[in-house]
């Protein structure tokens, strides 16, 4: 597979500067790539290895300098053209359409004949499979559970009894969805046999809609009642866990381990940071940010950025933090007051 | 499937205020629910929603108001008695007797003629598999594992050799039970080849003890001597790491992605928030708590509360939290002491 | 199985104190140990249980005090010596050469004959598996990708198309590699039905070298392009996730729920606590350590300690969290001193 830079210009939008004939095999990182390579360059930290590169041509961003001579990729946001350009010399897999015999397919499922059902791949009673949609092995789809169409579940992804899964989801293997929430009622006299923590029906579902990515072993938790849902468009890391009842807006990123609490709402266009935890019963609003490892105890507005354990406003966090590390000298600059003190006093 | 609501409160021990006779056909949260609905309320954040319901009737404690005219079930405990009622409308599945023959069941394995094994689980040489247990697709008992009665294990859950799952444990899609427990001892001369990581054989189990839940992908590592082991009715979330000879206590709680290093005792009762994380060889007491995303690196009295990290008297936490907000302002006031102080040993 | 005190000595390179004759027929603890068993000594915390245990030899370093009359196994290093020994009663399991007819085994996948591999296990097309390896139940292991000799894959185990594994590799149940990173370049466009996250392909892959060790449930994804890399002799516990293009060391250790975010490069044996999250792009000196539930946002130096969230020099983290503790009191004080100026300032 090849193009022409030219080609790969008009394709993702973008312009050459340089020789737009050059022909373009590979898509590389900028200190690998050779003469028939594109590399792209987005993050000043490379800004040695973008100087130095031997590639046939770099994307770069409208606002780049570079040295003389370098053939370019222009585009209005670099790494976006160079996602669409990768995409291009890598186009996601397409499904082969068959079920192998050696997968289970239960009496009353629905697996559209352009799906692509692998070996021990299991499909419940009355739950259906979309169009073109991949099941590899070791993925179980629930009684009664619909996965939409242009899915991929890789390997060992559970999707748990009526839940939904979107058109166009991706889920990374490992995944759970609808494993049930984590709900208790302690009783202090149980049935006899002492106290005991009752559990809950966990009777609702988990949802995901359309564009949705889970990553590996992430866990989208069912709902006590009604649903648990990952709007459209949201993307979400590994290891992440979703508690029952969450709604987890559309256009929001997680990153990898974040953990968020029964009922919490997080709105559109959020970004959590890795290992962020939130408590339940929240309200994230539209566009917050949520730097790492912060701890959420309390509703965040609307394009907040929000740090720290507890979380408090970005800035607030920053200053205190600050204050923090002068802390140490500040005990001795009371400490010396306090002796100026005593001599004044004294001399009075 | 539907009671009326003199029934319900008769099964779980609650009165009506109001009609009786009306018909409940399903439970479901306050501002879903019409009139052939029951619902709860049990946390006053959703005081509005309770106002507002059309629900044919709600669960509510002793203590609650309620407008003039609801339908009512009061309870001692409001939580437990629409635990208790969801219930009734969502019985536990119930085992179907039955050994898929795309299952596998090794030479020397027991499996109760009452059990589910659907298919592609594993059962491995000499394991057991108690009364009414239901093993989804994906399940691998490992040689020599005991599974009891009346347990459900989700799909693709493990539970690796010679390890012991109690009677009615839940154990959630993905959860691994006997995993190596993490032991390397360093050899700087190695065999030859320089420094290596010696590998500790973990030739322990993993034990969990009657009414135990695992949640999604959590993980319960084996001993490397002796066991680790999770008491009786011990419910656990997502995504929790328990390393080995960790000692859980009976009706202790874990919150998601909490994580207890190597032989941590947690006593009975005790609860640990989100993110929760304990180093090794520790003592918590029973009934202690632990706020979400404390680190613990000492033992905890019984019945004491502890947040921050490094975990302290959630008390001291508090105030010093409070102390810290305050310290960008107090650096400033040492700054007008010591002008005061140089101003007034000028004039002296 | 039992060997003579004299020959567990002879074997592990220590030597004994007392009578080399007892016949050792287990490994256990000092508490549960009786007179044909061997224990170990090798952490304060447990005193005394060594001066009350029953076993008939304790394995101790050289320098250890113990009770007169008390045999022992002397060595260098305790717990290296006691793994040796260990290992000696609890062998590796060693492969049985079977592919099970149960396993499926694309077609231009290669299994070397001395392999296991059980039922319901998956080998890709063009995949290859090493001599005398292990694949359980459930194991996945992607086109084209490749195992080497003498690894154990436990349960439900995913090796993702064209990953690598090196040679006596141990993949504890339900890890992944080679899941897709997480990149997603913001398309505000989107093709005509507004924003969205554009994936970026993940066209990389994840990468073992020899003797690598994966806890349960552990990810490590595959790289945006090139390879994410765990390095010879590294071993990670559960729950662990390591984003593309991340570089592990050779001999480093990350304990449980270690987050690493993408491009991070950790050096030569360096050790990461429970929890510790680290941003992308940074450099990990060789031999640094990182206090549990440390959070890293910038480079750390060869050989230093760190500790914190945001994490800094171990000791510096240690007198600020003093000067923290001190802090309501030191408040008080600055309260004092402002009274007493002010006091000073009227009597001028």
């Amino acid at each position: 597979m090849h193009f022409t830079l030219a080609e790969l210009a008009k394709r993702v939008g973008g312009r050459v500067e340089g020789d737009g004939s050059v022909r373009i095999e590979r898509v590389m990182p900028l200190d690998e790539a050779g003469p028939s390579d594109v590399s792209f360059f987005a993050n000043r930290r490379y800004a040695a290895a973008f100087a130095a590169t031997r590639a046939g041509a770099v994307i770069v961003g409208e606002g780049e300098q570079a040295a003389a001579g370098r053939t370019l990729l222009r585009a209005p946001d670099a790494y976006l053209a160079f996602a669409k350009v990768s995409t291009l010399f890598h186009p996601p897999r397409e499904s082969v359409p068959e079920v192998s015999s050696r997968a289970s397919i239960a009496p009353g499922a629905r697996v559209d004949p352009s799906a692509e059902v692998k070996d021990f791949a299991f499909v419940g009673a009355d739950a259906s499979v979309g169009a073109r949609t991949i099941l590899f092995p070791g993925v179980v789809i629930g009684e009664g559970a619909r996965v939409g169409d242009d899915c991929i579940l890789y390997p060992n992804v559970v999707v748990r009894e009526r839940c939904i899964v979107g058109n166009r989801c991706i889920l990374q293997p490992g995944s759970v969805v609808g494993g049930d929430g984590f709900g208790f009622a302690f009783d202090m006299v149980g049935d006899g046999s002492g106290p005991r923590h009752y559990k809950v029906p966990q009777s609702g579902i988990a949802e995901l809609e359309d564009d949705v990515e889970l990553g590996a072993n992430t866990c989208v938790d069912r709902a006590t009642l009604g649903r648990t849902v990952v709007r459209r468009g949201a993307k979400i890391d590994d290891l992440v866990m979703l508690a029952h009842n969450v709604d987890f807006g559309p256009l929001s990123l997680a990153a990898a381990q974040v953990g968020i609490s029964g009922s919490t709402k997080v709105g559109m266009g959020v970004i959590l940071g890795g290992q962020v935890g939130l408590v339940g019963h929240l309200d994230i609003g539209d566009g917050a940010r949520l730097g790492a490892q912060s701890g959420v105890m309390n509703d965040i507005p609307a394009g907040e950025t929000y740090s720290g354990s507890p979380a408090g406003p970005h800035r607030d966090w920053l200053r205190e933090l600050g204050a923090v590390h002068q802390l140490p000298l500040l005990i001795k600059r009371v400490r010396e007051l306090e002796k100026a003190m005593k001599k004044l006093q004294e001399d009075e």
